[in-house]
């Protein structure tokens, strides 16, 4: 098998993890949680039946894998904007706003199981971690003086990530961005 | 019967249904949505079981309608706040933080039952109502140049009701006053 030469194991079970993960996303997507079975999925991502079982127990598994993935890679996104260059206000901005239009994205892709992932402790995992993280920001932002001081950064956290939430009933990404200069407005520091 | 020769029948009957209500609640909070029965309802509210049954089928509705009352009582008291002298922008100020208290208040009261009433059709209709109430008073402000103006009043309506939803979260009167505080300043026309 040349074309397999340079794989180890761990590389192919990704590979085959990943094509799991992406077909059944996009099966469900296309036809929804309950008419999506596990010889379906097995079929469109070009394996075996019993090979898949090896991998995922059922159809939930795997959407709950394929969620978790998708957090991780949000929160990736967020911490690399964080990390760019500019003042921590700007820095910010773009952390807020890419958060906003995730969300606004998210609420896109139809509530069937969202109720269903949204039980996972993946989900307050990420959301702990979010929220630390925003906190940080907001606390360099203020040490820096570009957002207020009179209210700690803890609550200022509750305050952008319940406010942008609203960008979950949002069409336009134009009022996504609206949204978020309202809620940089709100953080400003008393002039 | 002297005590009630002034009674109507209507007012009999709203008299019964107002000493269900406040029984069963007081029941629920003590004991679980459970561990509630028609019969220890019928007992605590002093009236005969089939009496009971003629004004409420089971438990549920009985607390489905004890949240539509809560509900719109609450609306009620916004509307007094809405009403009163002042400029827009102050009774704006009055308005989201009762509604904010309000948020507050209702996340403290367990959360066992609150999902089970949260899908009555009644809660979206007193959604709507809100949105529609928070949106006028928005635009009343901004014409009085109180409020931004750049963006429309249906989009800071859904930015204040996400923001303050966070006052669940709060657990003091100040947090909750100063997330009041934070929003408005989202608020505030562009100097």
């Amino acid at each position: 098998m040349p074309k397999l030469w340079n794989e180890t194991i761990e590389e192919h079970r990704r590979a085959v993890r990943d094509a799991v993960l992406e077909s059944t996303a996009a099966l469900v997507a296309e036809q929804g949680l309950r008419a999506v079975t596990m010889s379906r999925i097995a079929e469109q991502s070009g394996i075996g039946r019993a090979t898949l079982y090896k991998y995922f127990p059922d159809v939930e598994s795997i959407m709950m894998a394929w969620h978790e993935r998708q957090i991780a890679g949000h929160l990736d996104e967020l911490a690399e904007l964080r990390d760019r260059p500019g003042t921590p206000g700007e820095r910010l901005a773009a952390v807020l706003e890419r958060y906003a239009l995730i969300q606004q994205q998210r609420h896109g892709h139809g509530g069937e199981f969202s109720a269903l992932l949204h039980r996972g402790d993946h989900v307050a995992h990420a959301e702990q971690h979010l929220h630390h993280f925003i906190r940080g920001l907001l606390s360099e932002a203020a040490k820096a003086g570009e957002v207020r001081d009179d209210v700690a950064s803890d609550e200022l956290t509750g305050y952008c990530l319940h406010a942008l939430a609203g960008a979950g009933g949002l069409s336009s990404k134009a009022a996504v961005k609206r949204l978020v200069a309202v809620t940089l407005t709100g953080l400003r520091p008393e002039s």
